[in-house]
C-alpha cells in the first residue's frame, strides 16, 4: 500500500515507522474518536436496528475512554460482577494512568493491517482481540500494583466472554493485532513486543519474548523465543527459515493478513 | 450403519446420497419438526427440571423456524442488544429467504453422522456449532445486503458466545457438521462445500474451498484447497495421501466420528 | 519443590504420594474450605472493590460445596435455565453423591502444582478448567443415571461459558489441572486417570484412556492411549520418547507447569 | 380551549366531540405514529444519553403495534415469563384483532387533556396508566377467550410493574385517562365507559359503571355507578351534586387536569 | 355458598369454623399441593405459551414450600440481591420453623373468600397480596430473631415489587385475604387478627389491633382497633355501627367480596 | 426527646432549629457517611448473607454521593436503561450541582424523626421514599435545564420502581420525610416545604404550596395549600383546626411519627 493512499498515520507500534508519526496521543485519540463517532453516525442512520446499540455504547459517549469503559464494562460483567463496579474500574483506571491508553494505537494497528477490519468503530465494537487487549492492559496495571485478586477476577472474566485468555502477569505492547483472536493463550511470563500479530488460536507459553513486529501462525504452540520481526508456525513453533537464520521480513508484519503467505514459509521444513 | 436402519433419509448435503431424496424442504421440515416436539414432549415428562427449559424453547413454537429464532435470540442478546431485536431480525430473515431455512438439513446431518447426537431437540438445543452455523446464515444474508455493521454486530455475538468464529462474509453449504464446534475458525473468504465435517478447534482461512463431503481434522489450520471427500490434517493442514493424490473417501465423511480412523490416516506423513 | 517446604499434602490424584495422605476426605474438605475462607476474609479487607463478590461467592456460604454451587449456578444459568434451578441441581447432586465432591482434592493440585495458582480461592472462583470439571462431574452423574437431556443441556452451558468442552459422557479422574483450559476438547468415549495436566486448547477424541499422572502439551490433538506418567504433544499427539519406549516421568508431572520442558520433550521427535 | 387551537382531531371517546372527528383508525393511527417518531428523532438529537432508548423503543420499529409490544415486551418480563414471549403475545394479539389497537386514540386523550403530558412519546413511553392499559387490553382479550391462566399472568406482571391493578374482566373503554395512575384498583366486575378520566390513587369496586366522559377524583373508593359526564369523588365517592341531581359538566372532563376545581365540587358535602 | 358444596376445608384463620377442620397440617399442606400441580398440569397443557412458567414455578417442584421459595426468591431477587440468596433464605427459613408455613391455609382463604381467585396456582402465582404476606412472615421470623437489616432489605424488596409495604416487625396472623394488595401499608405496631379481609389501597398504622374475622374497607386508613368480625372503613376509619354498638357480623367476613355490601355498611355515616 | 438525649444535631429542614446547626455541608455529610459506613460493616460482620449487598452499594464506595449513585443506578435500570448509563447520570449531576446533595440532610431526617428508622445506612439502601427523593432531585435539575424527555423517563422509573410518582417539575424542599411511601403522588405545580411529613398514600396535586414543618396524614388528598407546622388529612384533606385557625405545632412535625396522634386531630371534624 502505498504511502500516498495511507489515509491515517501507522501505528506507533510498528517500530519502523512510528518516527514519522509525530502526532502526540491526546491529539491521535481524538482523531480516532472522531472517526469512530462519524461512523457510528452514519451506520445508526442506514440501520435504524442497530442505532440502539451504537447509540448506547459509542455516541452517548464524550471520549473514547469513556465509550470503552462502558463497553466492556457491560460485556464483561456477571451476576456477582456488576457492570456499574467493572465500568467504574475501567474509568478510573484508564483515567490515573494514560499508558494505559492505548487503544487508539491499537486501532489504528486493526484497522491498517486487518482487511476484515471494515471501520474503527466495528473494530471497538466487535473485535474481541482488540477488546480482550484493553481490558488486560487494566487487569495487568491492577496486578502490577499487587492487586492481584481483582486482577484474577478481571482476567477470569475475560477468559469466559472472549475465549481469549492472556494472564494478568503477561506483558503485551501496542498495536498488537489479534486476528479473530479466539482461543487465543497467553502465559504468565510471556513478553510480547509492539507490533505483533497473533494468528487464531495461537498459544504463547513459557518465559518467552515475542519481538516487535513477529507474526504468530494461526494454531501455533509457542515456547520458544521469536525475534524480531520473524514468523513463528506450526506446533510447536519454529522459526520459518530454522533458528539459525531467521528470515525476516522487513515491513510491518502484513498489511494484509494474507494468511497464504504462510503456506510459502511453511514450506521451509514441511518436507 | 446398515441402510435398513436408517430411520430417517439422508441428509441433502451429502451428494452421492442426495437422489434418493425426493422430500422438498417444507415437508423435510414439518416431519424433522414434528420428531423435535415429540423428543420435547417425553424429555418434559420424564425430567420435570428441564421441562421449563423445553416449554420455552421449543414446545411453546409453532415451527422450527419460531423455536430457533427464539433459542438464537435469548442465547445470542446482551445487554446492548435485546433478546427481542434478535428474535424479531432472525425471524424476519428467515421468513424472507427460505434459503436460509437450512436447519432441518443440518439437524439430519447431525443425526445422522454424529453417534453423540442422541436426538434432534438435543442438536437444536445444545450444539453450538449447529446454532452458530445458523446465526451466520443470518450474518451472511446480511452481509450480502451490504448491512455489514449489523451482520458484525451479530457475529461478534455468535463469537462471544459459542467461541465458534465464522466470518460472515464467508460462504457455508448445508449439512455441515461441527464436531464439539469449540475453538473453530473461519476466514472471511473460506467457501465450504454441502456435507463437510468440521473437527474441534479447526481454523480455516485464506481463500479457499472445502469440497464437498470433505473432512477437517480436529485442530488442524487449513491454509489449502481441500478436494471433495478428501481429508485434510494438521497444522498446517495436509491432504492425506498428499497433494498429488488424495486418498479420496467415496462416501459420506464418516457415518461415525471415529476419530482413530484419522490415526490411519494420518500414518502417510507421520512417518 | 523439596517436602519439606510443602504447606499441604500432595494431591490424591497423584498415585505414587497419595500412599502419605491419610487425610480422610471430610477432613481434607474442612481444612481447604478454611484456607479458601481465610484467604477471601484477607482478599476482602484489602481490596474492597472485590468484597461484594467474595462475601456473595465464598464468604456467605457455610461449605465448600454451596459456595461452589451457588458460584456454578450464577456461572451457568441463561435466561431459559434459571440460576435457582441449576443451584438445586448442583446442590442436590453434590450432596446425593459423596464421590462428586472432588473439588477440594482438584484445588489442591490446581495449588500444588499450577504456580500461577496463588491461592485457592482464586482458583475456585476464576479457575475455568476447575469449574468445568466440577460442573461436568455432576453432567456425567446425570448421564450414568439416564438422565441425558439434563446432562446435556448442562455440558451445552458449560461449553459456551468455559469454551471448555467435556462431554457428559467421559470419565475424568480426580487432581486433574487444566492449565489455562480454554478450548479444552475431550470426546464422549475419553477416560482421563487421576493426576493428568492438560494443556490449552488440548483436545482429546476417540476411545482413548490417558493414565494417571500423564502430561497432554498444550494444542495436542490426542488420538492414541497415553500410559501414565507419560507426555504427548503435537497434533496429532506423539508420546515423548516414541510409542515404544516414552519417556516415562516418575514424579508429579511437574510440580511446575514450565512449558519450555515441552521444548526438550519435543526435540526427540523435532529432527 | 377553542377547537381552532386544537391541532389534532379530539379523541374518540369524548362522545359530543367524537362526530367531527372522521378519520378513520388506521389514518388518525398512521398520523400519531409519525408525531411520534419525529418527537423521537427531535429529542434523540438533543439528548444523546437518551437516544438509544429512543433507537430501541421507537425509532427501529416500523409501527406503533411494534413499538409497543416491544416496549410492553421488556417492560413486563421477569426472569420467568421472558421478553421474547411476551412480545410475540402482544404482537399477535394486537394484530389478530384490530379493536384492541387503541393506542391512538388513547395517545390523543393524553395528549389533549392532560397539560402534564409534552408530547406523544413521553406518553407512549412514560405514562404508566397509557401503557397498563393497553396491556390489559390484552389481558382483557385473553380473559374473553377463556385463555384465563395467561390472562392473570399478564395481569400479575401489570400490577407488580406499574402498581396499577386492572382485573382482567374488567371492561374499559377508549380514550381514558389515567391521571399519574399510581396505585389504582380497578375490580372484576367493573365497567368503564368512554372518555373517563381516573384520578391517582382512585379504587373502583363491585358491580359499578362509569359512564362516558365521567371523572373520578383522586383517591376516591367508588362502590357505585357514576352517570356520564358526572364527577364521583372521595371515601367512599359520591357523586358531586348528590345521587338525585348530580351536576353534569357538559363537555370532556376537564381540557385540563385542574384539581382544584375538584375544590369547588367537593364543597357540596364538605361541611 | 352452602356448606354442602364446600369442596374444601374451611381456613383455619376463621375461628368459628376452625374447630371442624381436624387436619394436620401437613396433610392440608399435602392435598393443596396435589391440586396446585394438577391445576398447573391442566393450565400448562391448555396454554402452551405459559406451560414454560408452570414447569419452572410449580411443575418442576417436590413441595409447595420449595415452589414458593422459588417463586419469591426470583420475584424478589434484583441486581444486588441475587435470587440464589434469596432462594436459600426462604427454604432454611420455611424449614427450620414450620410456624412460618402458613401458605396452604392463606391459599384456602383466598380461595374460599375471593370469587376472582379461580384457582389455587393462580393465586399462589399471582397474587401479590399472598406472596407478599408469605415473605413477610420469613422478614417478621428474621425481626424477632434480631437479624433486622436482613429483615429490612427483605422488606425493601417485597415493597419494591409488590407495592405492598408490610413492616417486618408487624404480627400478621393466619388466612389473611388481600383483596387486590395493591397499596395496602401495614406499620410497625400493627397486629393483624386471623382470617382479616383487607382492601385495596388500606393503611394500618399506629398501635392498633384487628380483631380476627375483621373486614377493613378499600382505601381506608385505619387508626383504631377494630373488634373481632367488624368492619371499618373509610379516611380516618370509622367501624360500622360506631365505636360503641359496631354492627357485628357473625360469620366469616364474606364468602364473596361483594364490596357493595360496603355500601349499605357505610350508610350509617354518610349522611 | 429532650435535646440532651440528641445524638446528632436535628436535620436543617427544620427550620425552628437551624438556627443551631451551624455545621457545613461537607463536614456534615462526612459524618453522616462515616455513620453509614460504621453500621454496614457491623452488621456485614453479624449477617454475612447481607455482606455482599453491603459492599456492593456501601462499602466499596469512597463517598455517600457515589454510593447513591450506584444505588440508584442499580434500583432504576431496566433492559432500555442501563444501570451504568444511570450511575453515570446520577454521579455527573450531583457533582456538577451541590445544591442537590441532600441526602445527608434527609437522612438526619428520617432517623431523628421516624422511629422505624433503625439506622442511616437501613434507610439509605431501604427507605423508597428517601431514594424516590433523592433521584427526583436528579429529575427537577433536568426539568429545569429543559432536559424534559430524559426527566421524565427517569420520574418513569421511579414511579416504576417505588409506587412513589413526584412529577420532575415539582419542587421539594429538604429533611422531607416520606413515612412508608409507598403510593405517594405529587403533582406537576406542588411546592413542598422544608421539613414536610408526607404519610403513606397521600396525593398531592394542583397549584398548592406545602408550607415548612407541615404534616400530610396517610390517604390524604391535598388540593389546597397547608400553611407552616400545619396538618392536613382526609380525603380531600382539610386542615386540623379548620382553613380560618389551623391548629399549628410549634415544634418539629412530630418526633416520632405517632399515628394515633391523628385521631385527636382529626377528631375536630369526625362528628
Amino acid at each position: 500500500m502505498p504511502a500516498g493512499e495511507l489515509r491515517y498515520p501507522c501505528p506507533v507500534s510498528c517500530p519502523q515507522v512510528s518516527q514519522a508519526t509525530e502526532t502526540p496521543m491526546e491529539e491521535d485519540e481524538a482523531w480516532v474518536w472522531a472517526q469512530i463517532k462519524a461512523e457510528a453516525r452514519r451506520d445508526a442512520e442506514l440501520e435504524p436496528a442497530l442505532a440502539s446499540y451504537l447509540y448506547s455504547t459509542i455516541l452517548s459517549h464524550s471520549s473514547l475512554e469513556r465509550s470503552l469503559s462502558f463497553h466492556l464494562g457491560n460485556k464483561l460483567c456477571s451476576s456477582t460482577l456488576l457492570s456499574t463496579l467493572l465500568y467504574d474500574l475501567f474509568l478510573n483506571t484508564f483515567s490515573s494512568d494514560p499508558s494505559l491508553r492505548a487503544a487508539a494505537v491499537d486501532l489504528r494497528a486493526a484497522r491498517v493491517r486487518d482487511p476484515a477490519c471494515v471501520s474503527f468503530s466495528h473494530c471497538l465494537l466487535n473485535y474481541k482481540g482488540f477488546l480482550a487487549c484493553q481490558a488486560h492492559r487494566v487487569a495487568h496495571k491492577l496486578w502490577t500494583q499487587s492487586r492481584r485478586p481483582l486482577a484474577l477476577a478481571l482476567h477470569s472474566r475475560i477468559s469466559d466472554v472472549f475465549a481469549v485468555d492472556i494472564h494478568p502477569a503477561a506483558k503485551i505492547g501496542k498495536g498488537i493485532l489479534f486476528d479473530h483472536a479466539t482461543g487465543v493463550v497467553i502465559g504468565e511470563t510471556a513478553v510480547i513486543g509492539d507490533g505483533v500479530l497473533i494468528g487464531a488460536g495461537a498459544t504463547i507459553l513459557g518465559n518467552v519474548k515475542i519481538g516487535e513486529g513477529a507474526k504468530i501462525g494461526a494454531g501455533s504452540v509457542v515456547l520458544i523465543d521469536v525475534p524480531p520481526r520473524t514468523t513463528a508456525v506450526g506446533n510447536p513453533a519454529r522459526l520459518v527459515g530454522g533458528k539459525e537464520k531467521p528470515s525476516r521480513h522487513e515491513e510491518c508484519p502484513g498489511e494484509s493478513m494474507d494468511h497464504t503467505s504462510f503456506i510459502s514459509e511453511w514450506s521451509d521444513y514441511i518436507i
